[in-house]
């Protein structure tokens, strides 16, 4: 087995708590790669021999971004609904239905392209973990492809039959649809199954619909999450808790019950609070109060949310920008967050810090260290380290 | 003489009135360039015959970006000062006299090699016309030697002696040493001036010094530019008007007064409102209100500020989306700030625009339209098109 040294590295993030603060900061630092693991982190001073060995001339490292949420698998362009809407014209939701018709209506390979390409602007800009879910094809046939196409990319699949209700469907018709043959269907391709509960949208589901999905899913093997208080109050957060999900994402309208909720359940594993700011940026939405999770002790993961709707990047750099510009985190908080967070969304153990164990995701930046990440919104400084 | 042909762009924001809407948008166009100028621009079916081309394949393409306010000439990092305010820390505007002092130490190729690095990093990011003011010097000696450097990278340069009073020096003197000997020896190397004019901030500089310092640089030759109205109200877009500068920038808190003064003198080729968003969004600030300007009949431009301090960013595109999603400006209104306002905001007729005669300063975007650079916020898709 060939190992590999990389040196140089100005300051190294490990997350690794026998190292400095609270990202586990080694400066001048080490790390040797082992058959596609991290095998050793440390001060260059100490660094043991390896067979080769790549310089990054004083460069920050840090874990790859694990994105834990994402809508890549789609057909269609949007841009024209953004402008308008950019330009005073009210946003009504109609917008998923477009897609959903330019995707069915999309081959396997037209699909795959789009999807791969997505993939390659992702890590290109150094996310090495992402989670993808279904959602546009809301029939059995369509939700199945997209989960069969995003697991030829990722092992995070997220079954999300219930984005929406189609237009012209019965409510409860779709719902036992979703829980009966589009699930089976589906089951085999995710690991994860989510539903867009927002009480106060015609569109998307109550809560005691969300219980029903998840309820469902759970009993076929899935993971759950919940998309919730994104538009309004509502019951994500509880039924995210009440049912053992990882993750409740975009957490802009909680109550003083839910965050308490969360904070309990912290203690034991219960889901982690994923933002989603793009979002907040482009439908021009108040961001959500991130310091008042953090301050409560919910652990806080970072998100693209990337979807032709309401937030078409995959930029996690901009993510970790937003966060710290404006939703008061730290730049360590977002840091950790955009990486460690992300895993803990993902219940994954294996990525989002460089422990020894760790699979050697690494992201480096044309920079010397981590601060910069937010220091230099909107600079494309950050970039996936390949280490043969 | 070669002439080259570029085809397949899917869309082509020329500025040029023949054509669609606000920005002159051609569909399915093509372009062709003749020693290093636009010679032709329309419909690809029109084009006629070249000696090279180059197919874009379906992408769009606008004018270069121009970035109208920059501060890249200076040493040193001051990452740990923004995330410690990020943290909490109180921002005292102290910073400056920290980055002066790198300066002065530095040698010519230390800055030479930062302007360099930073000068390739707003290229590679679509901006092909920029700005770069002194100011980090407040000596005669250090701010001679950067607009020198500056002038080795762009005939765009500024004289900001008047930057702030470097501490435990008399007011007075040095606005006497600014209008005096260090005018006299930064003149030849800048082709405009500036002033910090904020009355409200011990640093900067009041209404009756900005004057002075302006009417000065204005006796010497030099074309005029205002920093005004950032961190509160002041007398800076009336200076521009009465003394003819060609932008005032920040423009965050303009009165009724201010915004008719600059209005009324729009229509005579009055000061460009030049708007910096990267500062807002760095520093926790609210945006300025871009909409009032632009209803007013108030011309805006857009540029990054790059600098140490309040924005470390080079990103027009970043710039682009932050005005859209945070300024209330459509898409058009800003794609035009960034490119043809920066050009009027530096009075340049040969840039910022793809009319024929124009300079080949070409940006090509991985996305079908330029809607897209609001539309994938973070997403690096700008970047220069070389045409040989
Ligand atoms: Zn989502
Ligand atoms: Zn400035």
């Amino acid at each position: 087995m060939t190992s590999h040294l990389v040196t140089g590295i100005g300051e190294l993030v490990t997350h690794d708590p026998r190292f400095d603060g609270p990202l586990g900061l080694v400066p001048d630092a080490a790390l040797v790669v082992e058959d596609g693991l991290v095998a050793w982190v440390g001060p260059a001073a100490a660094a043991p021999a390896a067979d080769r060995a790549t310089d990054v001339g004083g460069r920050a490292v840090l874990p790859g971004f694990v994105d834990p949420h994402t809508h890549l698998v789609f057909a269609g362009d949007r841009a024209d609904e953004f402008a308008a809407r950019m330009a005073g014209a009210p946003y009504t939701g109609g917008g998923i239905a477009r897609t959903v018709t330019a995707t069915r209506a999309a081959s396997d390979d037209e699909l795959r392209t789009r999807l791969a390409a997505l993939v390659a602007e992702a890590r290109a800009q150094g996310t090495t973990t992402l989670e993808v879910k279904s959602g546009y094809g809301l029939d059995v046939a369509t939700e199945e492809r997209l989960l069969r196409l995003a697991r030829e990319v990722t092992p995070e699949t997220t079954f999300l039959g219930a984005h929406v209700v189609p237009p012209g469907v019965d409510r409860a018709e779709y719902v036992a649809l979703v829980t009966g043959p589009m699930l089976a269907a589906c089951a085999p391709h995710a690991r994860w199954a989510d539903v867009f509960c927002e009480p106060g949208s015609a569109h998307a589901f109550d809560g005691d619909e969300a219980r029903t999905v998840l309820t469902a899913a759970a009993a076929a093997g899935l993971g759950l999450r919940v998309h919730g208080h994104q538009l309004g109050p509502g019951p994500g957060a509880r039924i995210a808790v009440e049912l053992g999900a990882a993750s409740v994402d975009h957490c802009t309208y909680l109550s003083d019950d839910d965050v308490t909720a969360l904070a309990d359940a912290a203690a034991h594993g219960g889901p982690v609070a994923t933002l989603l700011p793009g979002v907040e940026l482009s439908t021009r939405s108040p961001f959500p109060d991130a310091r008042r999770l953090l301050d409560a002790g919910v652990e806080v993961a970072l998100a693209s949310d990337c979807n032709p709707g309401t937030c078409f990047s995959t930029s996690m750099p901009l993510m970790v920008a937003l966060a710290v510009t404006q939703m008061r985190m730290t730049v360590a908080e977002a840091v950790r967050a955009a990486t460690l967070g992300g895993a803990h969304a993902l219940r994954r153990q294996d990525v989002g810090h460089l422990r020894a164990g760790a699979r050697a995701d690494l992201c480096v930046l044309d920079a010397p260290t981590h601060e910069h990440l937010a220091y230099r919104p909107g600079v494309p400084i950050a970039r996936p380290l390949t280490v043969a």
